[in-house]
């Protein structure tokens, strides 16, 4: 047996999320799965670093497979690219022990959150970035920021998700950072690890921060508070990409 | 009579290029008469700064339109973003002398080409860039390139289009850019104008150049030839992008 570790782009606008759907319905492990079917002539669980929600992208979503093969990781990735649809790429396949595994040995994920700060809409990239039209205070949306690092309870930007059991709420971010360059807005959060929907809710309360509808020290009151009602809303998921997975 | 000039960024995947098309497939032109019709209640024209064809996108296409009227600019342009489909968005709106016209006041125009050459192929880019996976010689490119630049008969890289009288051949190339930022190969494009498929006749020739299939010295003798077989295929329209158009 051997295990692999693949290396995935996606554009997540036509999926319903990373996870296979009951109902049959499009997602990208689904898809994986099925393209691994053909290569490999049996069944392959594949395992993903994480679940991304309907709608959010990835550039470095990270899963491994175990199969028995002679095939080496050049072929796999050729077969790969060539069967998976348009919106799924796999950027590297790489064999690894056979004690890795995407999920668990998982030091961080950096996830990014891309905004378009302009009058305007966009047209190009309009799945790719959330469009606001007022203006947003960045630095008063970094220096709350600042609240976010270290290892807290994460419970106000959680989500209630009844498929998962989410009892132990706290993580640790490493790092938040908040770039402008011309009308982008780009803020990337890495950490141990992401709660459902964590990101799109501190996103959403930056926002509200930056937009001034948050008086100063919010971010460090939702987090005491440990009740999601507390924070703001989810920003929506097409601005959310998961950027890499670090090992 | 007032003249409106509009700059306008649009995602060409889904449009059957810039000009009205006889059997009502989507055009960007149809679509914003439409929506011009709307807003001023009577059929307008609006005049482009040329045609962008099948599947090639726009960051800053310009186009003016005239129309009596009592409406201003940022209530025009908030109308055309709120009506218009997602895939166009009005970047600017701006009312300009009478005699100002989009493609005959032009200076120059700037097209972008984006190819992505990296081995495995991109999924949330892929309608916005080439994919070329085999390793390009840029500085070969570049050196070739440099033959571009002047005031030149360009026959040898324009297509044949029954719909278009296209006697002048001769145009001046102001500057041709190519620069690599990671994976991403980007090539730009200032001439005074251009003519049909020139850009990705041109953007061909470079490719080949660069995948070292043709020898040195290879543009100064197509454009001696001035016969289109000699140059090579017109790249495709995903990867181009009318970046701007100077007055």
């Amino acid at each position: 047996m051997r295990n692999f570790k693949i290396t995935l782009e996606y554009d997540g606008t036509d999926f319903k999320g990373w996870q296979v759907q009951p109902g049959g319905q499009r997602s990208v492990q689904g898809e994986i799965e099925k393209v691994l079917q053909k290569i490999f002539t049996k069944k392959i669980r594949i395992i993903g670093s994480g679940r991304t929600d309907q709608g959010v992208h990835a550039y470095g979503q990270v899963a491994n497979f175990k199969v028995q093969t002679e095939f080496g990781t050049d072929k796999i990735q050729r077969a790969l690219n060539a069967t998976l649809p348009e919106d799924v790429a796999v950027l590297d396949v790489e064999e690894v022990p056979l004690d890795f595994h995407s999920q668990y040995s998982a030091k961080s994920k950096i996830y990014r959150y891309t905004i378009l700060n302009r009058r305007a809409r966009c047209a190009q990239l309009r799945q790719f970035c959330l469009h606001i039209p007022y203006r947003l205070n960045v630095p008063a949306m970094r220096r709350e920021a600042k609240a976010l690092i270290g290892r807290k309870d994460f419970r106000s930007f959680v989500a209630n998700d009844p498929s998962r059991e989410q009892k132990d709420t706290v993580r640790t971010i490493k790092r938040v950072d908040i770039k402008k360059t011309g009308d982008r807005i780009i803020i990337d959060l890495e950490a141990d690890g992401f709660l459902y929907k964590m990101v799109r809710g501190i996103i959403g309360t930056l926002i509200e921060i930056g937009r001034g509808q948050l008086p100063q020290r919010s971010i460090k009151r939702i987090l005491l508070k440990k009740d999601r009602k507390s924070a703001a809303y989810s920003a929506k998921p097409h601005g959310l990409c998961l950027l890499s997975v670090k090992y």
